[in-house]
């Protein structure tokens, strides 16, 4: 049976996902988001929105750049910490105990200890509502090199990222291999009539 | 050890989803995408990125509107199928037994067979390289009953959203629970120096 619920901002998986910047005096900051996604193939871009209220918010205008780190579900309790309290009060790095480090690539600090990190130089700027949609040009990826196949891509159960359920408000990891994408060209009809 | 992979469009985890459109003859037509993510909060706003080639890109254009289903992963084989043809020359919801349903609240189809549905109205259009990014106003959210949990929010267990890895380009499940947002604005510090 289906029911309309209305508007509400959802998706299934969010991604969490930890955004750097470097503060007016040229402290790190970070802060945990879910509203983002890949938004370009070439050049690589991906987009990220923040509420105005943000301390990163105005970080990113200013300094034109912010990198996107990817956590690990080790790591699920920093990255909800990091999405609770503000860098304007608060030193997240200490309270976390996370390592910041300087982006060769971007005008941006990274968290040394996540597997991954996208380092972005700010592209367009969207202003939707309360939220202000970031699209970053991906200058380069980082990445822990033990979360790395055999083709050097990385293999996603290695990097076990942390799945976030908006609504709910719960995070998850990743489970089992479904299969391999680019294969069903043909698909075996087993059920359902069409139109 | 830190490995520098230059520019990539990677993020994970990145969603699955299925975007339906009518096509300039009033046919159903859907696309398999995962550049995409929640945009805004108020109003709700979803993007999803696709490549001016394809059929369903020109289809947003004219239409101003469509709809994004959350396939569940016993459906991965039909998403994945519904990705690698084109509805220039294949009617995708004869191939995939799938059925068309009229929104009731934007001018686009949606799958009757998936859990959950976003119906969006053209709200922007980014043009940011190969990919064009559709910011979509959420209209109305439409979901299976039984996906739903005590407090009416979407159960990401019942579900079943599919995870898609770029790069390895594979699809996986959701794992187990990790714990509730929004619990740690305190830190019990176990490890880590921090700076």
């Amino acid at each position: 049976m289906k029911r309309s619920l209305g508007p509400q901002s959802i998706l299934y998986p969010t991604p969490t996902v930890v955004v750097c910047t470097y503060d007016p005096e040229g402290r790190p900051n970070m802060m945990t988001a879910a509203w983002a996604g890949v938004a370009c193939s070439s050049p690589a871009m991906v987009s990220v929105s923040l509420r105005e209220a943000t301390y990163s918010h105005g970080n990113v205008q200013m300094r034109k750049a912010f990198t996107i780190g990817i956590p690990s579900e080790d790591q699920w309790r920093e990255a909800d910490h990091v999405g609770m309290v503000s860098g304007r009060n608060t030193l997240k790095f200490k309270t976390t105990g996370l390592t910041p480090k300087r982006s060769e690539h971007v005008d941006a600090p990274y968290v040394e200890e996540f597997p991954l990190t996208l380092e972005c130089k700010l592209f367009q700027t969207h202003e939707l509502g309360l939220h202000t949609q970031y699209v970053g040009e991906i200058m380069n990826v980082l990445v822990d090199e033990d979360i790395l196949d055999e083709n050097d891509n990385v293999d996603i159960e290695k990097l076990r990222p942390i799945i976030f359920s908006p609504g709910a408000s719960v995070y998850h990891g990743v489970g089992q291999l479904l299969g391999k994408a680019r294969t069903n060209r043909k698909l075996e009809r087993t059920e359902g009539s069409g139109e």
